[in-house]
Parts: C-alpha cells; sequence; structure tokens
C-alpha cells in the first residue's frame, strides 16, 4: 500500500483512480474542478488544495490531461507538482503530450531530485475498468521499477520502453494509426455499401479480415451508428495527430496518411459532428459520398 | 471425390490445387506456360489442351489469374471456359478482378445453362498451405452449396455473402486498408526510430498494440528487411488498388487514404523496388527521411 | 481554301467548325446526333453519312469527342474514318485521349498511307469565338506544316511539340494543374472567408497576387457563383486527371496532388454537384467547413 | 521625409530599407546580428541599440522577422519595440506570422496609445528591388492613410484588406497556392519527360499555357537547375504552410492539396535538400520517379 497522488479526473483518470483505490493504494486526488472528484471521494480518496499538495502528500504522483498546455499548467508555478517534488519521489504523467515537452519536464524534475515518467496507457476507459489496459514506460529504469506494482494495480501490462519520452513517442506513433485504419475501414465499408452490400454485412466480413486490428473490431460497429458515450472524439484525434504531424516535421519524416486523415478530421469539425468518436471519419466519407448514416451532418 | 478443373497455376494457384489433389479431388489443370504446372502433374493432376477442355472436362472450373484482362484471356473465345460449359457446370473465379467484368461474365456463363461464382481467397499461399484460408463468395446460393464441400477442402472458413460481384468487391475493399494500412504502420515506425527508440523495439511494441491487425502481425516484420520470397508485390497491390478507385469513382466513393498510398506504391515502382512486397511502402517513406534500410533504393 | 471533315460536334468541335466556316473553308461535318449539326448545316457546313464519308470527302479531316473509347468508336471499323483516308490525307485528334491509344491509331493511319496529328486545344469554346486558343501539335513534321494554316485559322498560337502522342501529353500535364490550382485556390478563399474577409474581396486581392493564372484568372470567380453555362464539368476534368494518373503509374511518376484533387471531384459526383464546372471543387470543400455558398450540396 | 524604423535586415528586410532610403526616409535599424546592417549603415541609416530604441526614435517603426516567436521576441518585454511605442506612432509588422498573434500584439499596441499594421509583402527581394512589390494592408484605416506614402515609397501597389490579421491571413491564404501550385506543375514536368518530351521544351510550353501564373513563370524554370541565391526556402515555406495548416484547424478548413504537399517538403528536408528554393518540390517528385536532376538526393 502506497501514498499515491493523481491529478486530472476525466473519465480516463478516474477509472484509473478507482482501480488505485480497489489495489488498495491511499490516493490523493486533485482536478481543475472539484465536481469530478466527488465520486472518487465517496469511494476513499482524499483530496488536495492543488497539484503541489497532492506531490507533497505522496511518493508517487500522476497526471493525466488533456495536452501539452494542461501538462505544463499543474506542474509549473508555485502551486504546480513539481514545487511539491522532493527526493525519491516520482512523477508519472500518462498524457499523450510532446515528447520535447516531456524530456523538458523530466530534467526540471530532475533538478528537485525526484524522477519523471512518461506512461501513456493504450486502450480506453472501459479496457481499464476491465483491467486490460497496457502501459508503455519511457524514463530511467529504478525509478520504473519502483513504480511497477502501483502500474500493475491499474493494467496487467506494463513494459519498460526506453528513455524519457520514449514511450509517449511510441503512443503517438500507434495513435496515428488508430485514425489511418478507420478511414481505411470506412471507404472499403462505402464501397462495399454503394456495390449493394448491407453495411452490416460489410461491417462483419470485414471484421473477420486480416485487417481487424483491436482497434477495428471494436471500432468498426460504430459505423452502424454511435452509442451515447464518446471514446475518443475528434478533438482528442487531432490533438494526438497533430503531435504526430509536428513530431514529423522536427524530425523530418513524411507522414502522407496521417495528414490526409488529419484534414478529414478537420471536415468532421467543419460539418459539426467532431465531437464524436473519431469513428465518425466514416461519416465525413459517407458526406461526401451521397450516403445517408445514423449521424445527421 | 469430384471432378475439378484449375486454370492458372501460380503460386497461388498450384497451392490450392495442392490442396485439392490432398483431398483427394480428380483435378484437370491448364496454365498459360506448361511449366508450372509440372509439379502438380507428378502429384496426379491432368493436363488439359485448353481452358475450353478443362471446362469440359470438369463439373466444377476455377481460375486464378492475375487481372481482368487475364480472366477475359481464358474465359472468352473457341478455347476459352466458356465455350467448355454447360448444364449444371458451375465457374468459380477466385482472381481479385473488376466486380463489373464479374457480373457481365455471370451473364454469359448463365447463357450456357451454368453458374458462375466469384470467390476471392483471404490469405497467402502460405496461409492455403496450412489450411487456413477463408474464402467469400458471391452470386447464386444453389450454385455455392454445391460447390462448398470443394471449397471448404481448400480452407476451413467458407461462407456466401451476396449476389455475383459482392464477394470480389469485399475483397477489393479489405485489400484497400492492406495497402493503407502498412503505410500508417511505417510512418509510426519512422517516427520511433527517428526519435531514437531502436526499429526492432518500435515495431515489437507496435505488434503488441490495438493496431496490430493480422496483416500487421505478419507484415510488419518486413520493416527490418524482405525474405526471400515476395508474397505480394508491389504491381499486385497496385492492381487492387486501381480495381478500388475505379469502383470508388464509378460508384462515387472518393478513397483518400487509398489514392495517398496507391502515388505511395507508384513511388516504389519509380525508385525501382516495385518487385518486392508492398511492404517496401516502409522503404519508400524511408527514402524520404533519409533513413537507410535493408532495401537499395 | 481547303476541304476539311469534321466529326463531334459538341460545344468546342461547333465553335471550331464556326471559324473553319468563316476562314472560309469547305466543311462536311458528321455527329452521333445530328440535331446538333442543324446550325452548322445552316451556316454552310455539308453533311456526310458516316465518319467514314467524312474523311472521303476531305484533304483533312478532324475529330473532337469525349475520351478514347469515343475515338476508337469513330475512327475504326467499316464506318469509321480509317478506311476513308488514303494517299496524302491527314487525320487531325483534337480530343484529349490516351497516349498510348494516339500512338497505335497513328500506326493504324500509316497503314492507310495517310498521317496523324494529335492537336489538343488549349482553352475554352469562348476562347476558340474569340480566335485566341492555341494550339499544340504532335505528329509528323511535314504532316504539319501542310495542316497549320487549317489550324491557324482556329487559333492564332499553333506550336509543333515532337512526335505522335506528345501534344496530348503535355495537354494532360497542364490539365492536371487547372484542378489542382483550383483547389489550392479553394482552400484559400476558405481560409481568408472564415477569418473574416468577405468572400468577394478574397478572390478580388488573390487574383491580384502572383498565384493568378490565367485558369485561376477566369475561374476563381465562379467560386462566389457559377454562370448557366457549364464549360468543362467535373465528370470532364475527371477524365483528363484518369488519364494523368493512368500514365503516371504506367510511366512511375507520382503525382499526390493530382490523385487527391481527384478524390475530391469523386466527391462532387457523390454530393450531386459533378454536372458544375469544375469549380465546384470550392463547394465540396466549402460543405467539408460547413460554409454556404451558392451551390445547394 | 519620415522617421522611419526598422527590425529585421535579412534579404527581404534589406531590399526594403535601400528603397525608405532612397526614397528619401531617415532609417534608424536594428538587427540581431549587427553585420547584416553595415551596408545599410553606410548607405546612410542610423543603428539603434534596440528594437525600443528604433521605436522611440521613429515615427512609423517596421518589423520583417522569421516567425511567429521572431515577431514576439522584438516587440515584447524591457527592450521591445512595445516599450518605445506612444502616442501616434504607428507599428507595421511585414512579417509572415499567424494572425491570433497578430490581433494580440495589436490590442498591446493600442495600450500604447499607439496603432498596429499587418503589412506583408508579396513578392520576392528581386520584386521589392524592382519596385514592383505590392503590400497589403490590415488594420486600422486611419493609421493606413498616414503610412500609406511611406508603403509607396517601397512598392507601387498598397491596398487596405480589412481588420487587423486580415492582410497576414490573405498572404497565408496565397502562399498556400504557391507550393501547391509548384507541386502540380512538377507532376506534370515530369509526366512529359518521362514520356520522351525534352524538360526544356515541356516547361517552356507549360509557361506558355493558362496555368502559367506568374509565379509559375519565374519558379518554374528552376525545375531546369538552381540559380546560387536562394528566393525562399523549404524551411520558409514550411513556415507558411504549418501557418495555413493551423489556421485550417481552428477555423474548421480541410486543406487537402497543403497537407500533402507539406508531407512532401518535409520529404525535401528529410532528404537533405531543405535548403534549396521551394522548387526543390520538383527534385523531390523526380526522386521518387527515378529521374536524375541538377540536385543531388
Amino acid at each position: 500500500m502506497a501514498e499515491v497522488g493523481y491529478v486530472g479526473l476525466g473519465v480516463m483518470g478516474s477509472a484509473i483512480v478507482r482501480r488505485l483505490l480497489a489495489a488498495p493504494h491511499d490516493v490523493t486526488v486533485w482536478n481543475r474542478t472539484r465536481e469530478k472528484a466527488e465520486p472518487l471521494l465517496e469511494a476513499g480518496a482524499r483530496w488536495a488544495a492543488s497539484p503541489r499538495e497532492v506531490a507533497e502528500q505522496s511518493e508517487v504522483v500522476f497526471t493525466m490531461v488533456t495536452n501539452t498546455a494542461a501538462v505544463r499548467a499543474v506542474t509549473e508555478g508555485p502551486d504546480g507538482i513539481i514545487a511539491g517534488l522532493s527526493h525519491g519521489k516520482v512523477y508519472v504523467d500518462m498524457s499523450t503530450a510532446s515528447p520535447a515537452n516531456t524530456r523538458e519536464l523530466a530534467a526540471l524534475v530532475a533538478e528537485s531530485d525526484a524522477q519523471m515518467l512518461d506512461a501513456p496507457v493504450s486502450g480506453t476507459s472501459i479496457t481499464v475498468d476491465q483491467g486490460k489496459a497496457s502501459i508503455m514506460v519511457g524514463g530511467d529504469e529504478d525509478a520504473f521499477e519502483r513504480v511497477k506494482p502501483i502500474l500493475e494495480a491499474i493494467g496487467p501490462k506494463v513494459f519498460h520502453l526506453g528513455p524519457s519520452g520514449s514511450a509517449v513517442t511510441i503512443k503517438i506513433a500507434i495513435n496515428l494509426s488508430l485514425a489511418v485504419q478507420m478511414t481505411a475501414f470506412s471507404e472499403g465499408v462505402l464501397l462495399a455499401e454503394k456495390s449493394g452490400i448491407p453495411r452490416e454485412r460489410a461491417v462483419e466480413v470485414m471484421l473477420a479480415s486480416v485487417i481487424a486490428s483491436p482497434m477495428v473490431a471494436y471500432r468498426g460497429p460504430l459505423v452502424l451508428g454511435h452509442p451515447e458515450e464518446v471514446w475518443f472524439d475528434c478533438h482528442m484525434m487531432q490533438k494526438d495527430l497533430n503531435l504526430a504531424l509536428e513530431l514529423g516535421r522536427e524530425l523530418k519524416v513524411p507522414l502522407p496518411t496521417t495528414a490526409v486523415t488529419n484534414e478529414l478530421l478537420t471536415a468532421a469539425n467543419g460539418m459539426g459532428i467532431g465531437e464524436l468518436d473519431f469513428a465518425v471519419l466514416f461519416d465525413v466519407l459517407a458526406a461526401m459520398s451521397g450516403v445517408q448514416t445514423s449521424v445527421q451532418v
């Protein structure tokens, strides 16, 4: 049982905290809006007045926030996490943020005699709830070993990837395929449908084929209709594709299918359906093909 | 034990004939160059002088040839398959050819009081050898039921999809994802590699993630080096993408990621590496990124 | 005054015949539907019963038809132009058709001891009416010199480009830029408009800039509204882009911006606005951006 | 004769200062490295110790720097331009920077009781030298009227476009077409060349056609070889395309041809030829086509 801190209680962060509480661990939390913390406080978590206090009260402190700017907001300044770190503590960022920023932050954290790991989670909040999430970790290997038991309470597959920033880089490298695979799948479904094969049948057969990655398997059926809960909307996906495209420019790697898919996400936003899961890439292409879908464009 | 005919003895056709012989079935074969038939003749197949004769001597006659033009070449004219069909026979085309052509041919076959099915195979010759190939079938359902036991001798997963042309359409819809998924995977690997993660490690982690479709799982490792045997080269893949793009234009379905990937296959040809498996899409992007690979561009 | 034949009396062909009659030349015409010939017959042209007869009655016979298949339809067979050619005659194809087909036809024409030139026209029917069209010519230089005075009656800028097929190849190389330039222009106008600059003002300023090719200058204003008469619809443009993309595959030249623009033309068709001038590429992107235009998508 | 300040003495800034001196105006200058100012100081310009001092000594102060960050660097802080502004002064930014940043800066400038205009220049340093540059201006109309005579000393075509940020937005909207037009032109030249038409001839004919924008006319010939002086390299062009793509995301305008061309610029960088004028887009496509050019890839 460890003293664990958690900053950022969105859908994903909350799911992770639930698993930490069940481990059980002592969990101190903070979120920009306290409201979202309530169910967790009822379940046994403690509230802290700032990210700094979370860090002060924990051996290991996690963040899971929207983007690079949000990571900076909760780590920097007098109330930020870094101000609360000290010798032996480990700061673990689970956000998908800029790898360059991760490396800068890791250097700042080291100045406090603490250590930072980047540890993005693969999967959705559902995967976390089911205890099936996998976690990739970048950064110092000793720090990784110390934190590993806590990470395993979140998900069973935990592996160390390399130096600081490497885990978040791989996450970005993986996530661009999510969006591109979804687009290609949608192109295929529309071809089949306009050839006279019912959409349901096309999805069924394609999900039984060699292109059915786990991602295509769980997201493909969304072309038949969206559930109420949104897993990963176009804005979130576009944030990740932008990280990929920035990295590509910086490292001089052309990313043609990512770039094209990114513009289709922009179209989703332009058509007013960007709040839905990025599987609406199908609906964007459907609108361009004159095909009706469950989503009103 | 049925009288079966087989026209087109490339790598894939030969693998299928081996399974038909092992079933066992009586197999009569024909190929444009007789040389390729020799190993099969030694294994018990019989040679016929023309595609027409193959059809005359068989209850069920198969074709597996390169493209739409090749299908026409072995079916039309006085020595073609259609001239050898008669009441009750079934002609099964396993090629990936134009669905419009399939429907035209099916109508011609019906005039001979026979029936035609389109039955593209999913997988490679290795999958066939292992008895794991899956076969999608389009066309008349009665004809399908009659041919089904023979198809099951080739691969265990045989399913009827819909009217004539629907199976080959789905095959095309699936195959475009093969190429696009490979491109997106390559974009990710190059990002990781140029970030300092060894290519082998990047591949390993990405193959353990949600983007690892069966296709990515067996083709992804080719970014580390190509085997001597080529599974599916850029010309073959480009043929399939062209079928997709033609269908897209005809049916008014825009296929942006397919179109972009197709131009990268053209680049593979332009760079002189189009004879390799289409996994060289990685090497095309690597050349554009200034990254060395095992393939000399 | 020469004996001139003209096959193919669409908007462009009719404009050219009007100039030939005004030269004046003796003009014999044929068209798939006679109706379109009527105004020209009233203006002095003579009707022939078939393309062959046109060729028989002329020293120089022109064609201007929709595509490669249409060129074959009026040249081949017992009633085709080739059947009516003989020593010394020149056949001039003004269509934008496949360069490979042009070279094949030129060889057939040579067998009749006649000669073939490919001579696509740059510009629209309006440019022809104003006597400003320019004509590029491929094929034998002597034949070119003989035909040159007649071509100059159509437009003042006539120049010989190289061997058979070279003029139509350049036409294709130019036409792909028409479509891509229009797309890029539209992207810019939409950026400006959504930034708060009135569309009219954005068009005006951009037409005064270094990107204002003659094409952008006359087609750019169509983003403000389409005239009743359609100059060059999406189907016609897509035919030309397909010729470019086929040539690119054959010659191993990747054409990424052409490929992407081609899919947007497919989207125009899918959205039901493909009958309009290809400047509707703007309206396609506008629909993807949630911007209203004069065209109902 | 006005008291004019100029900050940023690259190739373009220096050309403009030469014209201001010739007008004649009193010109005070500052540059990050003083060395570049020497020829101008010899020609009569005065050196100031900081951007702030330039602003203090001038009625109108200009900046022309690399990007948004550089604009901030010379305007903010105790030594920045804003610290040197006061009632009645006008600050004119000629850089191509983020329009959002322009609007923020304009608000800060207004707090000093001064006014800011964005005034990007269309053309190259050669155009400026020849007195042919055109200048688009965004911002307050009164401030524009006061500055107009000075702008006219730089180039004859000066026009007011709209509120703050609108001129730089239009500049971005225009510049994306520069890159895309160059790509499409290159695709066409390569098609023609691989068809057997000499590259020089293809360029000549295409420059005589309707696609020959002024940009294509002066940059097109670079596909035959690059001059020693680089006009606008891939890094500069990519900076502008990134501004376009960011604006596109923010405003929800998909920019497919811009996005694809941007990845080709990344490829230019990856291939090690990004220091050349962005006309090397031709050489990138040539390398992908297996065609030799004057540029060593």
